[in-house]
């Protein structure tokens, strides 16, 4: 533990992703989380929606390609990531700030939903310049899964 | 923060998620994630996988039917959940402990897969009794989640 | 995992915590804790800080007075919590959201420091009436806990 | 999120923590920490505890040594680290797991207790010909602190 806040966010998607090109050729998937507090309403019987929090998310490289293509507005999904503070000046000059997550590692909930997973295809120009960024191959970590000690 | 260790894990499913029908109409589905450490080798200038731990995973309700339809061995998920300890005796009568993970939310991760992602019809019978169990219908958060303050 | 976003963070005190007590006799600390991202600078051989963020806490009841008893500026502290937004508005009518961390459970960080600690005296107010504040005696934890099943 | 699972705990102390020295220099912190699932027992009207998780922990370096010099039985801390598993042999040539936590930041908890902090001296031979493992300077972090961007 070091470094950023880390967070863990289950939520629902305001809106659809929206993907950006950069001039580097890397990309960058947008878009905001709402995960709902909750309490259970004894009059009621039943659990109700407290106050809900937005979070601005951001996810790059190869995956942003992926949420793109597999997610949508209204869809719940479960999110970690590190939580980022980005300071800006509006138009007026006036300075504020913002909180983004830094998502690394994103899927489509399976609380209220099914889904069909298909492995993408490997392109070889993904930032595969920066060690950091680019993960290993899914096939080394799949084989090395298939031998359980147990 | 209370009560049982809370974990967040990416990793590959070792082999098809089981599931199991409870004589009280409950199910609950069994798997294993194997997360791989990494380190840099910076001989051979690439990530290789170091140790894998492997965790034993259970889910319940209706997402656990969501597990068996939609996830396959060697798929990449994201799970969070709490650590439990469970006690037991082998057939010699030994004691013996293990380490399971209830995972309270698990979708496949983006990574390196693209999803289809459909929405379950609700059942009407799945441990509504419970109100712990019970989340919210997923169509108040998404509409909770369609008035974001900014 | 449901409800809101979950927090761990790691950072360094702002300023000095400060304590407010409400008219309903119930008490809450305020305080913000420093996160910096960090990267290796191979030029200077050395880890640097890079940004920051600034987490803005509470901390309620007992625990918000041993906080201020306990924790001042510059002191490097770990804690966890859930992610909560707050609208609000400026006095020019302008809407605003500001993200604080309610923090469930929290200590000085044994990185750099070392620690006496102290068993606070229980005292018998600390709003009991709600039964999901009120947290069991630590004496009943500590039994539990002194018979490891190993 | 990548690599070992991340696990956040709070919990007692089973017994006082022990340190070890390695032939390298390096130093070893090992303890166990027992968290306790809780249940609202609406016959007693109050909480018990339910099952209880003992993890096995190891922390390295200068952590270690503050931990001892810090950490006692019965105490409440709070932990995050990485949970990794270990295989070994018994004397009878059973194969067998262990879960052990390598724990990256720890202290007391402030839940129940108060504390009271001393900043360690750096020592400078504190495992600093791995990067990844000397942290940067406390005070880079305190100096960055200083200036809240609010």
């Amino acid at each position: 533990m070091s470094g950023l806040p880390e967070v863990t966010i289950a939520g629902t998607l305001v809106a659809d992703p929206e993907i950006k090109y950069l001039d580097s050729g890397a990309c960058v998937a947008n878009f905001t989380i709402a995960a709902n507090d909750r309490r259970f309403d004894r009059d009621r019987g039943e659990w109700v929606d407290a106050s809900a929090t937005f979070l601005r998310c951001q996810i790059w490289r190869q995956a942003a390609e992926h949420v793109v293509e597999s997610l949508g507005k209204g869809q719940r999904v479960l999110a970690v990531g590190a939580l980022k503070q980005r300071s800006y000046e509006t138009a007026e000059g006036e300075k504020r700030t913002a909180f983004e997550l830094n998502v690394t590692e994103l899927g489509p909930s399976l609380k209220f939903a099914t889904a069909t997973v298909r492995k993408a295809a490997r392109s070889n120009n993904s930032g595969d310049a920066d060690p950091r960024g680019s993960a290993p191959p899914a096939g080394t970590s799949a084989k090395a899964a298939d031998e359980p000690p147990f």
